[in-house]
Order: structure tokens, then sequence, then C-alpha cells
């Protein structure tokens, strides 16, 4: 499938905007004159669950499948991807899938789409294949993916694919250009620019150049950091920042980061080197990333450098460096069974020294603090990114962002990547730098932005269906609305079931009503409510059969249900969740 | 109860250093040589549930009495009040409670504790007093409130009371000096220095000047903002930084801020009518708050300024102002309501100006963001405080507590209304101006600091009871760990109810199981599985009932909770509480 430049020559040609690039080409094949059409089934009003369609005639490509990580309203979820209902009869026409980068908000998708598109082929650097080859072993699909190169290109059906390296908190991310015959459209994937990145080469600000000047329709860029001034931190920033701490530590050095942050990984193994320290890393996803990442050659270990976590005791505080998960307060990572005293070979230290270099989760604020405040508690000093820079962002900063646009120079905007006022101050950025506000399209999920073959774009009422698909478990979309909201009230108030044997002859309730109750009140200090509950059912029961008529226990039931929640809450003032069942005998 | 000077001179005998002072007094009175104990029952372990108990012998006074809003582990209660099982058995000892300023962390338990305290008097400043008595109307119990003035002096059993004024987010704040035998304790409330607030005078840095050249035994003083260098910022600048926003917007402004925020609510109404701005203020708690503060002077608003917030749409919207609640995202508050199109009155408009006056409390990042969103969405212009400083804190910052150390000159530091952290980098700040760190007591809530009659401090291990209280609906104290851990997992898997019903004679199943379930899968939809699993619960029943014993129906029914479980988690991955039902008849 990976076929080098087709047609080198045609897509150099000299042409100063592109609106008129597409039409010429469209001409010169003599094909139909069909509209290209841009379908972002996700990551228009979230940071997560990146998924883009781009489809001409029968020609369907797609770049990034990611998952998105549930809201504070979806108790129980694990996580939300795509909704891929407009691909539905149209799997035939997937010629490809492109993956930018390793991170699960662009890859976690890919073992529940993959098998149901019918399996097309997905194209992947070297590194992130890796990652998504190792996660697939979790499930019984095998997929096929072909690695790619930087320097290759794809002919993709009527595509035409190429790639450029930008720099992300994970080496081997690409952008992609695709050459349709409307013009060419690019997708940054997430990135920023680095010129001095740390395992990795610097963002190749000359190929996109170079793309730009042939000439771009669209452009769809990554929104997550708009809201930031200035420019993106460089890697050697944070690297020279954790160089002095390293220096002046002389006890156990804990980093806390993201597990795919294998370039900050990657200076903390270098500088450990440096000052004579073991490290161990811990957190499986952790070591997962980093086999993956040794493997393939994306980390550079001397031999004896890396220890195991239970080999910790065995040197000296000062001569060992720990990388581990939890940053986020997550509940089962390594730091917060470290503060919790539940780690069976790390205990904190008097003198020692945890850094959060990460960035903190919105949402996440105060488990983090908490963490800290556990951290402190124990004696140990604690570096977060408020005091230092020991953390920089994955993300285009501002100042990234305008020289993206620069160098492109693209006909349109499509901010993708973030909510919608991230995009909508992307789209002001865009403006400062000369761009009409007409030709930025901030859409939303779903939405279908067409290009014509004069290369026209409009963003069109055509919307894709885009709503959650929640993945709980084993289910892949059979968690809706309904099992949410329930979810919701037995978190809020508990329920209260209150089980009825009718005698089906005498209609008299046979023994008492039993009760069960959870996360409402401890039933076993509230005898005396919930007798008169019973009593309650009981009145409500020989009120509906005491009459000569045929008994409605659907009617009975919904009485049971309203006499009953409303008896609880004069007496508690909370809502539980009253489910009755009556049962004939 | 109020008596003016009783021991001024003796006050303000000069002395030094106040180690001494404590004896000295102690041996004029001849009394018997109890030491001081002060116990903090809650705030040291988060911001929030103030109450600090001083007892002297037979003589106890409190400061403060506040909630803490639920941490996010504690779905559906209301708030954690503290803990007072310590003063069970000492309720006539109790000479008074003094109330510093009145926010909810400062004054929320109060209608649970007083009267359960058998109703001690409380003292406190005038605009305190109003919000404590409105927020009784919700309750049947009556409380006496006495008002001071903040140059009266107390006596109340042994101790010696005097106030002096502070600045926070709400007028009417104090700090209070605390007499003992042993030597003088500050609290300092929340408090900040702010020279030019407004509708507020400065903090009477005179008075504290000369309450420390007096002698301090002990400052108990706020940790809350330790962590942010320099000095807070005026209101002042706030001010004129809202001034800006007001002269340079054309269409309606809207303020979104906290409800009791009463000195921004002023300013906001001082540059409306600058502007010729009508105000309309919405959201219940503020609509209270606004008219307590008129009501008693607190908040000077011309004639004909304030409008109901159904006329906001009789004026033109440059010449509208709207302040309102939900600036935290809050459910059922205004602002989310205006986003999401709820708002009776007040739909967004294209040029609408929507101002978060506020900081954004640690756990809402998420859904202010999302709120954000919606206004952006909606066409409004967003300012918030990372852009412009149109909101300054009510705490201290690092060089506002070491200027309040200075000038009370303190044997002893105790850092309270904050987290571990907090109050040790509070800690750190006094070592910088050159206290000894020993003098320093980072305790936990609960845990007694007793000095003794030398004036010796001391960070006892006794400690009081601490542990939360919660309160959810009418009931206080009566939820706990297990309810709240039912609640979790409700919360996260649903419920699965399964009740059998069992002939008594053959021990047989009466007809099929039947199954309730929410919050867990749609059963609806999946009546396979749920026919599968009723035949499971026969199963159990019949090889429990199949041999010629007698059977055990709780062992029976842990059976059925252990194989329905098992079932389910091996065809969903999900773990729903499974409930149990057996009846025989």
């Amino acid at each position: 499938m990976i076929t080098v430049p087709c047609s080198l020559k045609k897509m150099i040609a000299t042409r100063t905007r592109p609106d008129t690039s597409g039409a010429r080409r469209r001409a010169n094949r003599g094909a139909v004159r069909n509209n290209l059409r841009v379908i972002p089934l996700g990551g228009l009003e979230e940071v997560g669950r990146n998924m883009t369609v781009f489809e001409y005639g029968k020609d369907i490509v797609i770049v990034d499948m990611g998952l998105q990580f549930p809201e504070e309203d979806m108790p129980g979820i694990d996580y939300i991807i795509p909704n891929s209902d407009y691909l539905r009869g149209k799997e035939k026409n997937i010629r490809g899938v492109i993956i930018t980068h390793g991170h699960y908000d662009h890859i976690g998708a890919i073992p529940h789409l993959i098998p149901k598109l019918g399996n097309p082929p997905v194209f992947a650097t070297e590194l992130t294949r890796g990652i998504i080859m190792k996660r697939q072993e979790e499930y019984k699909n095998p997929i096929t993916i072909k690695t790619v190169k930087k320097i290759d290109r794809l002919k993709l059906g009527i595509f035409d694919i190429e790639f450029f390296h930008v720099n992300h908190t994970i080496p081997d991310g690409v952008g992609v250009s695709i050459g349709t015959p409307v013009g060419t459209v690019i997708a940054t994937g997430d990135f920023k620019f680095d010129h001095s990145p740390i395992g990795d080469a610097p963002a190749d600000i000359a190929k996109i150049a170079r793309i730009g000047s042939e000439g771009v329709l669209a452009l769809l860029s990554d929104s997550t950091d708009s809201q930031t001034p200035g420019y993106s931190i460089s890697e050697s920033t944070i690297k020279k920042n954790l160089d002095e701490v390293l220096e002046h530590t002389s006890g156990r050095i804990i980093v806390a980061t993201f597990s795919s942050l294998i370039s900050r990984i990657q200076q903390l193994i270098q500088l450990s080197e440096k000052y004579g320290r073991k490290v161990a890393i811990d957190g499986y996803s952790m070591k997962t990333n980093v086999e993956i990442a040794r493997t393939l050659g994306y980390l550079e270990v001397r031999k004896n450098t890396l220890i195991p976590i239970n080999e910790v005791n065995d040197h000296p505080d000062s001569k060992v460096t720990i990388i581990c998960t939890g940053a986020q307060g997550e509940d089962k990572a390594v730091l917060m069974r470290i503060v919790n005293n539940e780690h069976r070979f790390v205990k904190i230290h008097k003198n020692d020294t945890i850094v959060f270099s990460s960035s903190v989760v919105p949402g996440n604020e105060r488990t983090v603090q908490g963490l800290k405040d556990g951290l402190y508690r124990r004696g140990a000093r604690v570096i977060h990114n408020d005091m230092l820079d020991v953390h920089a962002g994955g993300h285009a900063r501002q100042e990234d962002l305008k020289m993206m646009i620069n160098l492109l120079r693209p006909k349109y905007l499509i901010p993708v990547h973030g909510h919608y006022y991230m995009r909508r101050l992307h789209g002001e950025l865009a403006e400062q730098v000369g761009m009409s506000l007409e030709n930025v399209f901030i859409g939303s999920n779903g939405q279908v932005i067409e290009f014509d073959y004069r290369g026209n774009g409009k963003l069109m009422d055509e919307k894709a269906p885009s709503s959650y698909v929640m993945v709980d478990g084993l289910g892949v979309g059979d968690i809706g609305q309904v099992v949410l909201r329930d979810r919701q009230v037995l978190a809020k108030d508990g329920m209260f079931t209150i089980v009825t044997i009718i005698d089906s002859k005498t209609k008299r309730v046979i023994g008492e009503p039993q009760v069960t109750s959870r996360g409402f009140i401890y039933v076993k200090e509230n005898f005396d409510l919930v007798n008169a509950t019973k009593k309650k059912v009981k009145d409500v029961v020989h009120n509906a059969t005491s009459k000569d008529e045929k008994v409605n226990w659907a009617y009975v039931k919904d009485n049971i249900r309203d006499t009953v929640g409303q008896f609880l809450y004069s007496k508690t003032q909370r809502r539980p969740m009253v489910l009755p069942v009556v049962i004939e005998v």
C-alpha cells in the first residue's frame, strides 16, 4: 500500500493560492465533480475522542481514533469513543486510518472501531504502532498496522498522503497532509514546536513551509492550549530545571509524571546517570511504554541504570530516582499507594523530594491537593510546576499556533482538539495573522464541512451522528442516559426496595413487607422509620384491595412508590430511589 | 454580658515577652494553676468547618462554628460540621461563642451545634449577626446572638475578650484577642490587610500593634493563602479594573461572583451608577445578603439603581448590569440557568459581557470550563481572572502573614484554616521572620495544645474526637462510612435486586425470581442476560434445598449474591450491588 511520490512534480507546481488548485487538478483528472467532505466525529467539544473523516466520492481516509475520559456526571463509565454511525455502509470506502501519535485520545477507540469498520488498514509511525499493538493484546481481535516513516508518501484511494514531524510530549508524532482533488488539507495532530526537544528531532519546519508553499486549502489545527500566550516551553528548559533539582538534592528523588511522557522519562534517566543515581520505573502503563520505547530505540538508557522497584532500598537514598505514575492522584496509581503507605517497597523518607513533573488535568485539582498534603505530612519536600518549570505541556501556545498558520497559509482554518472557547480563541489568533473570521469554521462534533471544486468551503447544517458511545466493562454503547441518570440518583440518596407478597386469593399481604436499603440510611439504626414505612405499604395495599374490583397491580406499585417516597422525604429530606416489588402467590 | 475595660490598666502593663505575663497575672489572682487548652475541632485539615475551643479550668470560649462542603467521595452529603463530642458534659462551662465573620465556613454549624450545646450566648458583629439570624429562619430552634462592636471588650468567665477589625471579602470581620491567665491568645479569623478596601475600613493595624506590644502568647492565624507570594490585592485595584471593563463595554454586563462578596457588589453598584446602568441582583442567597447588608447600612445604593430581575429587558442593554450567583458552575445557580437558556428573564445576547469576578474553588474547574464554553457558544464575551484582575481573594498572602506575625510578635504560632501543607508553608514564613519552628504547632483536628502558667506551650498527644459529622437532609451524623461506600458502589455500577419466593412446604421456587435493576444495564434490552441470571438463582436454590437437611437461608442468600455477582461480572465486567431477597411463604 505504501507508494512513494506518484505526483511529486504536480504537487510542487507553483501556485500562490490554493483555491484554484483543486479545480485545476480536478480538471486534469476529468473526474466527477465531488465535494470534499470533512467530518470531525469527535474532538470538537472536548479534549479527547479525536477522529476526523475525510471523504471524497467513494474514498474515505480517517485521521485518529481516540477516546475521551468520562465527565463527572458519568459514574462508572470507563471512557467514551467516537460515534461511528456515519460510516455504517461505507466501510468498503475506507482506504486507511492514519494515527498521528500514540496517546489514548488519538488511539483509544482503535480496538472497538477498527473491527467494527471491517478492519481497514491502519498507518502509524513505529513508536505509535508499538503502543497500539501492546494495548491490542488485551483484545481478541487481531488488527493490522502498517509502519510508516515520516518521509513516506501514501496513495490512499484518491488521496495523496504525506507526513511531517511535529513535537509533542511523546516522540514520533506527525502531522498529515492530505492531497485531495479540491486542494490540500492538513491535520496537525497534537503538536508544539520545540527547537531543542529531548530524545526527539525538532518539528520539521522546513517541510511544513514547503507544504505551505504548495498551497493549502484547509488547516485542522490543535486548539488545546490556544488560551496560553507566548511560545511553548522547550523540553530543554525543563531539563535544565530538573538538573538543578537533582544537583541540589541529597535525598531520594521521586518524580511523578504522565506514563506516556517518554521525553521526560528520557531526561530524568540522563540526569540520573549524570548524578550517579539508579532509576526505578513504577506503574504498569509507564513500565509498558518504557519497554516499548526502549525496544524500538526511542529511549536511551545505559546498562545498569534501571533497577527493579523492589531493589530501591538496596541503594542509598542519594543514589536513587524513582519515576512513577499517579501525578493526577489516580486512585490505584503508584504515588497514591506510596502516600497511603500501601506501596510494598517505597515508603516516604523524611528527606525525599517529590517532583510533580506534570500539569493538573482539570477536575483533579482537589485530589492532587490531597496528595501533596499527604506528602508534606510525611515530611517530604514537594516541587511542582507553580514553583519551578518542571513540566512543559505538549500543545502549541498562541505564538506557535500563529506560526503554524503563517507557515501553511491555509485558505480555511478548522480549529480542532478542544472545547468551543479554545477553538474560538484559536480563530481569533488566525484573525490576528490576517485571516478572515469567515474562513474559520468553528462547528460542532459531526457537523459536515464541504469544499467544492473551486476550493470554496462551507460549514453545512448536515450533522453526522456524534452522540456519546460509552464503554463500561465489556459493554460498548449499551449505557444510555437512563442508566446514567439512575446511577446519579443512586449515588445521591441510595435506594430503598420494598417487597410485598400478596395472597392471590385473599388479596391480603402475607407476613411483613421486606425492606432492603443501601446508601440511604443505616437500616439497623432506623427500625422505627422502616416499620412505619412497612405500615404505609400495607395500608396502600389494603386500600387498593378492599374494594370489590379487580386489582390493578401496576397502579398499586406506583402508589407504593409515591407514598413511600413522600413519607421518607418528609422524615429525612432525602429522596432514595424507591423500588416496590409486588408479588402475588 | 458586655463589660467594658475591667483590666485595661493591667493589660497595657509594660512587658516585653509574653511568657512571664501569664504567670504574673495568675499569681496576682491566686487561682489554681490550670493549663490553657486550645483545641481546634475543625479547620486544620481542610478549608472549612472552623471551630476552636479555648478552655481554662471550668471556663470555655469557642471561636467560630463553621461547616465544610463535602469531598468528592461523599455523594449526596449536604455538608460536614465539626464534631462536638469533646464538649459533651461541659456545656455549662461554655461562656460564649464568638463568630469572626459571616461566611458559612465560620457560621454554618450554628443551627446544629448551638442548641446541642445548651444554647450558649453567641457574640457577633452586626452584619455577621444579620446573616446568622436570616439563616436561622430555616430552623425551628430560636437562638440568641448578642451584637458586639469592634471597640467592645467582653469578660467571658475568666477570659478577657477584645476585637480588632480585619479585612476579608465580607465587611465587619474581626480578629479576637483572648486574654487568659497564662497569656494572650489571638485568633485572626479569615483576614487580609487592605489599605483601600471598598465599603469597609482598613484593618485596624494600630490596634493589632497595640495588642502585640502588650505581649502575645500564641497566634492562631489564617493559612488559606499561605502559598501565594507577595501582598494581597486591594479591592481598589479590582475596582479600577472593573471600571475599565464598564467604561469600554457597550452591551450588557453580567457579573458572577460569590453571594456573600458584599464589597464586590458594592463596587459594581458604584460603577454602574457612574456609568448610568441599572443593577439587577439575582440568586436567592445573594439577594438575601444584599438585603441584610442594605438594611444594616453596609451597602450604599442610590434610589432607583436597583431593578428587579424581571425588568432587565425594559432597559437598553447598555444600561444594565446583572450581578448574580453561579460563578462556580453550581447546578441550579443563576449563571448556569442563563447558559442553559432556562432563565425566565435573562437570555444571552450577542454583545453581552460576562465577568467571572471570582476564583475557581478547587474541584470546580471542569464545570466552570463548561460554563465558559456555553457562554462563548452563545456569542458572549467572557472576562475572567486569568485575563485581568477582576477578583481578589480574601486571605492574607505571604507578606501579609509575615506582617501579622511581626505586629503581634507571638511566642507561639498555630497556623489554622487550611490543609497541612498550607499550614506548614505558614510555619516556614514564621521562620523567615525569626520564629523558631519549635514554636510553630502544626497539629491535626482535635489535637490539644496546652499552655502552662509559665507560658510554655506543648502540642499534646491527646486528641479530641474530630471525625466527620455529615449533614444529609434532616439527618445530622447518621450517615457513616457504610452508607457512603454503598453510594459509591451504587454510583459506579448500579444495583441488581433479585427476589425469590420459596414455598415453605416444598422448598421449591414459586414462579420466576423477579429482577429489579437500576444503573447497571437497561433490563429491557438484556432479556437473555436476565433470564440466564434467573436460572442461576433457581439452580442455587435447588441445590440448597434438594438435600434432606434444614435449609440455611442466610447461606442461600450469600450463595445467590456470589453466584449472580460472578455471573454478571463474567458477562459484563461490571460489579453491580447484588441484593438477593428470599422469602418463604
